[in-house]
């Protein structure tokens, strides 16, 4: 794994959507007591769901601690590859490479700055010195070379459409980014994932730790075609926040010159974090606390897309079955299946943010 | 990765021989204070050497310890792919799985029973809970399926031909399983290896703490003919042992029926351990003491043999010149380099025992 000096974008590479051809994925294995409750079983469990629901569509490599290894081996399939890694939270999304491509088929990645998705609010856990290290370990795995960006971004904050344009938030990338400004971040994204254009929302999903992490807000279905998440009810903090997506997104032309066609998926719930589920975590000095009562950052856009297939988030709420046939609308070539997410929700993210695509390349 | 219950004979797999097509190698890089000198740094360094040499003719993977992975990343060159695993020594040869292949080209490995080299020594060290899960790790990795075999059998202690032969020492595999006797193993090799017949010589070579690993001996050119590590000063212990696997060999027929082809590698020294250099080793308890004086077991016979190339050991003395023209009659068409390589042997091993081999399939 050679580190490379210059920028994706100088030497003809580009991040893919992610609904273009995969070689595969990565996840990690759920494993910290201080986010997951009731030494992160269910997490696992649930983790688990999504990584069999994938495999079925493509390879997935999960990643886990030595102290995790057996459980971790014994409880997953064959078909899906467990590989030991050093990690301090299981957000590969967040933490590991965003792998670009060239024309001839290259594959290289990005390895972001990563600071705990602290700014403006405190690191998520004290130390992160194995997440810091983790991209670079991803890569050398991959056997793909290495940029290094001193942008601070976690995967969760971009995506991209594969032509041009790139989707992010304001409430994400300037807080991270306090002294670069908006037009100092653009630049950054458009040389390192070899991009044209960025389309830039407001914030991102009400209650969202990540501040405003815009794959929970809106995605790229293909290019040109956007979801977002939504609600009508004009109470719920989420509503304004998701009109004024809907406002930049009506606005804006694409990297092509295309104007956007929007879709409104429902959310679910609202959802809140029951007392129960919150004294099952340990507490622990310098991580960020889980309240009994705390809204959950609940959306269903916050799916991912392996090869021929959707993996989406359910919650045994009464508006799964309408996003669940939103989802098959949108993707009509696609087998759409749904994994329970709650526990993986209840630690901060959902199904999006714990898988990491390879692309083919 | 799966592991299945049958044996690789059965299936219609078989150990290739190392002479054959690789996708690629492993390496681990040497750590522990206890087996090498001053912080490991100057095995690190003959290590690194051995990579370097022979990424050049195919790739290298480096397992590395979590404690040494910016170390390693750092020396060594972005062709080598580093990649974080436990274990308790470095012997890949040893505690890796022995790759088999199937006519339509698969590739799955065999898991053997790991004692640390006990049987009749004590184990090398306390511990090796790390070791006995490197090779189902590393199947992992490898997306090779596994077969788990109760045999106690270190890789060095094996040789194959690829065309049914598979060649072994007495001193080493009766040794370690007493209770199966010689056909017992000789069975377990033929199922596990899908070979046909073993070729059993007798000791290995002398002042070996494997007890007798044939790699260190006898190795297979290509099959039919054999190169056997030799002194004729009647008076080295080492001469009996040669002269009794000259024997043996001259005598047998290999699985197609074949007489040997036997090339005698005139052996390097005598050498032994110099007191600095047993001194540059921390004590531990439950860990075989490097003692001052003691015969090192050199012998050119333990290089390693990637696509189109021989890397064989060098020890700054004056048969090293002999063995290399040797080598280089023996493998006319492979391009044979050197590498010092007596801080491997102090170790207690040398370049074959260092690297295992993942065949094309």
């Amino acid at each position: 794994m050679a580190t490379i000096d210059s920028t994706p974008k100088q030497d003809g590479f580009h991040m893919p959507g992610e609904f273009e051809p995969h070689a595969g994925c990565w996840m990690l294995w759920p494993e910290r007591p201080d986010n997951w409750r009731m030494s992160a079983k269910p997490a696992q469990a649930a983790f688990s769901e999504v990584a069999e629901a994938i495999a079925r569509f493509e390879p997935v490599t999960m990643g886990v601690s030595k102290a995790q290894y057996v459980e971790a081996r014994q409880n997953l399939s064959a078909a899906i590859r467990v590989v030991e890694i050093p990690y301090d939270d299981s957000w590969i999304r967040d933490t590991g490479p965003t792998f670009v491509v060239s024309g001839e088929g290259l594959v290289r990645g990005v390895d972001w700055e990563f600071k705990a998705w602290s700014g403006p609010e405190p690191p998520h856990y004290a130390s992160w010195d194995r997440d810091a290290l983790l991209a670079r370990k991803v890569l050398d795995l991959e056997r793909a070379d290495r940029y290094e960006s001193d942008l601070v971004l976690e995967g969760g904050s971009i995506h991209a459409d594969g032509e041009g344009t790139v989707l992010t938030t304001e409430e994400c990338l300037l807080n991270r980014n306090p002294d670069l400004g908006r037009e100092g971040v653009e630049e950054k994204l458009i040389q390192y994932l070899g991009a044209e254009q960025v389309l830039w929302l407001g914030e991102g999903v009400h209650g969202d730790g990540t501040s405003g992490h815009v794959d929970n807000l809106c995605c790229f279905v293909r290019p040109g075609v956007v979801a977002l998440t939504w609600t009508d009810d004009r109470s719920d903090p989420q509503s304004q926040r998701s009109m004024d997506a809907y406002e930049r997104l009506s606005a804006a032309r694409d990297a092509r010159g295309r104007k956007l066609e929007i879709h409104r998926v429902r959310q679910p719930g609202p959802l809140y974090r029951t007392k129960e589920e919150a004294q099952g975590v340990v507490e622990v000095e310098g991580t960020k606390r889980r309240q009994a009562g705390e809204r959950l950052p609940a959306s269903y856009i916050n799916f991912y897309i392996p090869n021929g297939g959707i993996v989406a988030p359910s919650f045994g709420d009464p508006h799964d079955e309408p996003a669940l046939a939103k989802l098959r609308e949108l993707f009509p070539d696609r087998k759409v299946v749904t994994v329970p997410a709650r526990e993986i929700l209840l630690g901060g993210g959902c199904i999006h943010c714990i898988v990491q695509q390879r692309p083919r390349g």
